[in-house]
């Protein structure tokens, strides 16, 4: 199994599957992010992949009604699964900032 | 200097499916990122999608060596393919402004 860092509370990372429900994440994604924490979602597979997009755009609608735009950043994972090499997708949630100009307001509140 | 008909700004839709090779997207991607244009990325399904992000990781190589930080929204969009409704994922890529600055800031402060 991997192993979880829990060295860093500050990041929250979601090991989403396929079979995990888009809503239930999208939950988990929104509440973290109103609790300023970092938000990393790991996935591996197209099904997963597809879960945790999903997630995030039902996050979105969580999000943007108290004034929270989020974007995602996606980017490769080397990972070990029962000791196998797999390639995940990794999805860093972040808020987004389409103006360029930094909400501080926000991320105080 | 002669100004640039900025009136309707250019909005590229990639249709990405399963079969779609990420590389090409990923080309496809940064060359619209580095001219300026929208990029809109459109796919049907967990196949597709699954492509689609990898497609976007991939471009964050071409555009981070030249200073361009990406993002990616993601939204449902309902569309017909063959007389039939399906829900399609929509993502748009944006440029990027990590919080990362403002954050320390607050951080720090």
């Amino acid at each position: 199994m991997a192993s979880i860092d829990e060295s860093k509370p500050e990041i929250g990372l979601l090991k989403v599957s396929s079979k995990s429900s888009p809503a239930s994440v999208a939950g988990a994604i929104a509440g973290m992010v109103k609790d300023g924490v970092a938000v990393e979602i790991q996935s591996v597979g197209a099904g997963a992949v597809n879960q945790a997009i999903k997630a995030i755009a039902i996050s979105r609608g969580f999000l943007s009604p108290v004034g929270i735009q989020i974007a995602c950043v996606p980017s490769f994972a080397d990972i070990v699964i029962d000791g196998e090499y797999r390639t995940a997708i990794r999805l860093k949630v972040e808020p987004h900032y389409t103006a360029g100009v930094p909400r501080l307001d926000i991320l105080e509140g």
